[in-house]
């Protein structure tokens, strides 16, 4: 048993405060929790002892550079549960972990002053009480030390007064800035926070192919006439203009019009299909025009307070340089042929896939990185990548750490329709936002219980949805069917349940709802496969419906971010209600959406008053932003009705403070 | 980037199969499980890779001193869920790890299935598919080389007949045996599982002052005296008998009867007040006999079929042999006195308290653990051990691991009444069973409740319950004044669900009830300050009932698990019903408890047939135990009445085959 002994020596018996149950702590600690400037990150834990001894705690944070720890002190909660909050002021990593120690001055006052409040004689102990002050004097600065002294000279008196003395909140506060920390326990683990910039919390997001951007039918547009579409989005407030691929598009098995696979000559074929003899990953398609032409579009696109996203798609077509100059970056048969992309039993003739499982595997990921760095280098700080869920886990975690090491501003959505957990784990290992089964959430038991998950579970602290009611491959049953109202619907579920959405327009400004085929999501004579002239001045256009919401957005901070979303009880399956808040409660949003395309519905809210930071005897306004009406309510019971033929959904301003007659100073 | 692209070298990006969420796995693998010699454990893990490929994955065990690992290949469940168990048949400790990898030849295999059930030409796949299997007849045994090189034959054709071999499930097996675990994930973690003997599940207890069995009024009984107890106890069918501490009681500040200050000189003492002049934790207390006497203590009840459990209470009388001799494992108040043990304003004047913050810590540890040891020398394979949670959270890890490393088969139970995350630690940390909050839970919501939590969460894999409706300490508000029916019902619900419980006797059998004062859980005329003299054959005595549900826990192994617990609805608030069933269901026990002890209750109990293996149509016979009547039940919906007058619980025990008119052969 010697080594044990030995052992028992190094490890230091004595620490004999508990710290577990911390939270956040993602896997273990495997992964990092997410934050934008200026957030807080809340801590709590379970910090017990032995015994009937006081604790202290103290959570200890810093940014990646720091060498010092800064500390906040731990308040206790209940059921042996602390907490404590640290900001995040800085883009990049934080640290952070616990420590906790016996608090000796605490334990020793508080039986104190038991003792004292039972009538027990308790002079014996007010020595004690004086060694521990003496050496706290001793660490303090030359002020404190001074006033501590002078409490030991209050308490050596050993009279009723030195009782009093000892017992002194005033010299508990002083005592608390120097705890004996002696045999303080460590937590083990150090965990992370990544902390990006605001737009990764609150964003929104307008995507359009710039082909299609051309004032005249038929001609292929140039970036030089997607810049002139850029007033108009930036006129319904959107602040991320996002573009599918503008690379070159291979020609080999190119798809002709609504995925064809015998094209007509002057198909353009899917953007998607990446590459040809005019360049790959990091080139303009020259119908498009040149990197000069796509830097002037960032550039305005930025005096129109926009940021531009761009696809990021590793995949290739048969004609792209990688499968000449790489030919080990593809997977082959054995007849040494390439296999092209599958999901048996459909085939993607147009697409090679990379094949990770090279042996020149790290050659492969730096050239991938160098794509990302490319376009960094021409103003993007934000790609929505393609389908990630194809392309290794360790690929992604290893890109995007070593991109936000050098870009900390820089954002990545994921593009992941499939499994829930490999939805969560490409999010855990650093997406900055991801799609999410939004599209077909549509009644109120599905939104309800998804976004519960999404927003109230740990979930929040690693996965930041980013919805959307359209994208170029979603066309979903109710859009096709539901009419202008569904439009409308999902537009205001989407801008009011995620602080990031997005919409794929303009297709879905004007409403386009004709399906391939009875039962398919995918567009008739979609934009993916053909060039489409859109009429954006139509009348029946949402377009103003779409910027007065997005304007709600901007002016409301509590639709900007997705912690403060609770579900309101209201008595009829097809309206759903929920509000949203800011940390201070300053602003407060209450929605109600009417989930019925083609009938009126009314009934009662049973409204979470507490949520709402309302008494229960209080009036309050409720101000529709959409149609601008304002009522008087009071109270948790109220009743709503909704006409899809006008408007589907209620986005109210909930103002606590109403003035009532009670308020004039003749009503007595 | 030179550094990173060294440490993806290093790393091997291509191993793209993620396990995560692994159970159990407590506190992220910082503890151990629990399980008993016999018993399996079932580990789960989320698996999934990138794109569309097939996985596998293995569950790895080995106990601690086998160097090789044995596999066991997991089982999809769900949503990318995996499941295999494995089973622990030897005390001590195991590890179980996973790994987990692409399943070439099954997504291989599951392509072509597809595209040949799309019609489409598949010849052109099938030379991969043969490079695998002579890959896999590489590394075969003789036998399955010559198998697979058969299999590579009939492929090689490229004829219908040849995708017909390739889709052979035979091959399937034949592969399944050799994968391709070039590229495989190992998870990161090595877990624990501790392996205990039988009792530390099962066990029914019984308490007794061996002082208390004289059967002379006022004499202080001896340990032979005791022995002639052991015969009565065992004829209750109890199998751990546990004796409070038997160690010399010290005279310094001595309580008296009722726990009095000033004790009359013939008073015994506390026996937790430990040490005098005649020893300490190592002597016998001589009133009781000497060491030879307690080894033949231990040996009668061996005969008996019971094990002695006795109690550990780290703390001495100011009279203990340690004060004089290591003064420095004790706290002293800056005037040098020995602080004694406080809960302000309480004071354990004749408790002195061991320093775990002393220097010497140390040779503490080692002079606890050498009590254990000296113990476990004569016999003792049970501790009761008394208030751990006022000792530190650490050293009970050292100590139990320590003599666990030697003696596998010793069984801690951890007297801890105290918070629940406290509890929690303790077991966490080591100790084969806890005491509970049992006592306090009376309501059916309250025990629905805790028992749920106990044995349906995580907590079931590392807390075993040790059910106590009574100790020297707890005479329960109930059982003050619910009279016999109380007790009845109590030992009912203590005894069937927790599959180890115990009683502190005679007291109990014999319904003592009184307490000290109004409002106090104490005994009057408490054991623990004056020798009592108990009329076991009274009567009234509910020795027999106890006898009678300890051979039912003994004849029904449901019993003896907590795993299987189930509860049941039944509309009436004052009945419980629950049932436990052993794994392979040839074992199904019900209960129904009348938790009133005055009135007499009926209800409609509405059974979880899924949970006793019963189909829905079914006729199945319900056998109450305690009564020896039988009754032919037949669905869900059955009525039961309990008068507490008379017996206050069924025990049923289900036989789901139960002859009918229909059985006979001449019934058409």
């Amino acid at each position: 048993m010697a080594p044990a002994r030995e052992l028992m020596r190094l490890r230091e018996g004595r620490r004999r405060v508990v710290i577990e149950g911390v939270q956040p702590e993602i896997d273990g600690g495997r992964f990092p929790v997410k934050r934008v400037v200026g957030e807080r990150v809340t801590v709590e834990a379970d910090v017990f002892t032995d015994g009937h001894d006081a604790v202290a705690a103290d959570v200890r944070f810093r940014r990646d550079d720091d060498v010092v720890w800064r500390d906040v002190r731990m308040a206790f909660v209940e059921n042996d549960r602390w907490r404590a909050a640290f900001p995040v002021s800085e883009l990049g990593w934080y640290w952070y972990t616990l420590r906790a120690w016996v608090d000796r001055f605490g334990t020793w006052r508080g039986d104190l002053e038991k003792k004292a409040g039972a009538g027990q004689e308790v002079t014996v102990e007010l020595p004690a009480g004086e060694q521990m002050i003496t050496r706290a004097a001793r660490s303090a600065t030359r002020e404190d030390a001074g006033a501590l002294r002078a409490w030991v000279k209050r308490i050596q008196g050993g009279s009723d007064k030195a009782v009093e003395a000892a017992l002194d909140p005033a010299l508990l506060t002083l005592m608390d800035r120097y705890p004996d920390r002696r045999l303080a326990t460590s937590y083990g683990k150090q965990l992370v926070v990544v902390v990006d910039r605001e737009k990764a919390r609150f964003g929104t997001w307008y995507e359009m192919f710039p082909r299609s951007c051309s004032p005249e039918p038929g001609r292929h547009g140039t970036l030089a006439e997607a810049e002139e579409r850029l007033k108009y989005v930036a006129g319904m407030d959107f602040d991320v203009i996002y573009l599918p691929p503008i690379h070159p598009i291979g020609t080999t098995h190119r798809k002709g019009k609504n995925n064809t696979i015998r094209p007509e000559p002057d198909d353009p074929g899917s953007p998607w299909a990446i590459g040809s003899a005019e360049g790959g990953h990091k080139a303009v398609h020259p119908q498009l025009g040149t990197i000069e032409d796509f830097d002037r579009f960032v550039g305005r696109a930025r005096e129109h307070g926009m940021d531009v996203a761009i696809d990021l798609a590793y995949q290739c077509s048969p004609d792209h340089p990688y499968v000449s100059e790489h030919p080990e970056w593809f997977r082959h048969r054995p007849d040494g042929s390439i296999r092209y992309a599958e999901n048996p039993p459909k085939k993607y003739q147009d697409i090679y896939p990379l094949d990770f499982e090279t042996e020149s595997w790290p050659e492969l990921w730096e050239e991938l990185k160098s794509i990302v760095l490319f376009w960094i280098g021409h103003g993007v700080r934000i790609f929505r990548v393609d389908n990630p869920h194809t392309k290794p886990f360790r690929f992604w975690e290893w890109l995007i750490g070593e991109i936000k090491a050098e870009h900390p501003d820089v954002v990545f959505l994921a593009e992941a329709f499939t499994r829930p957990k490999v939805m969560y784990r490409l999010a855990k290992l650093g997406f900055t936002q991801s799609y999410t089964y939004f599209a077909w959430r549509t009644t109120k038991w599905e939104l309800e219980q998804y976004f519960t998950e999404l927003t109230r579970t740990e979930v929040a602290q690693f996965f930041r949805p980013n919805l959307w009611p359209n994208t170029p491959d979603i066309l979903t049953e109710q859009l096709q069917t539901g009419g202008r109202p569904a439009f409308m619907q999902r537009l205001v579920l989407a801008a009011t349940l995620g602080a990031s959405y997005g919409i794929y327009g303009p297709a879905f400004e004007l409403q386009e709802n004709q399906p391939l085929e009875e039962g398919s999501e995918e567009y008739l004579d979609s934009e993916k496969y053909e060039i489409r002239c859109w009429d954006v001045e139509r009348s029946d256009s949402l377009a103003d419906f779409i910027g007065r919401v997005n304007r709600i957005r901007r002016d409301n901070p509590a639709l900007q971010s997705d912690r403060g979303l609770r579900f309101h009880r209201i008595d009829n399956e097809e309206l759903i209600a929920y509000s949203k808040r800011t940390e201070d409660r300053s602003n407060v949003v209450l929605v109600v959406v009417n989930l019925n395309p083609r009938l009126a519905q009314e009934g009662w809210l049973q409204l979470d008053l507490d949520a709402l930071g309302l008494d229960q005897d209080q009036s309050f306004q409720v101000h529709d932003m959409l149609t601008e009406a304002r009522h008087l309510w009071r109270g948790a019971r109220n009743f709503v009705r909704l006409d899809p033929a006008v408007v589907p959904g209620h986005v109210f301003r909930i103002r606590g403070r109403v003035r009532t007659e009670h308020d004039f100073e003749y009503f007595m």
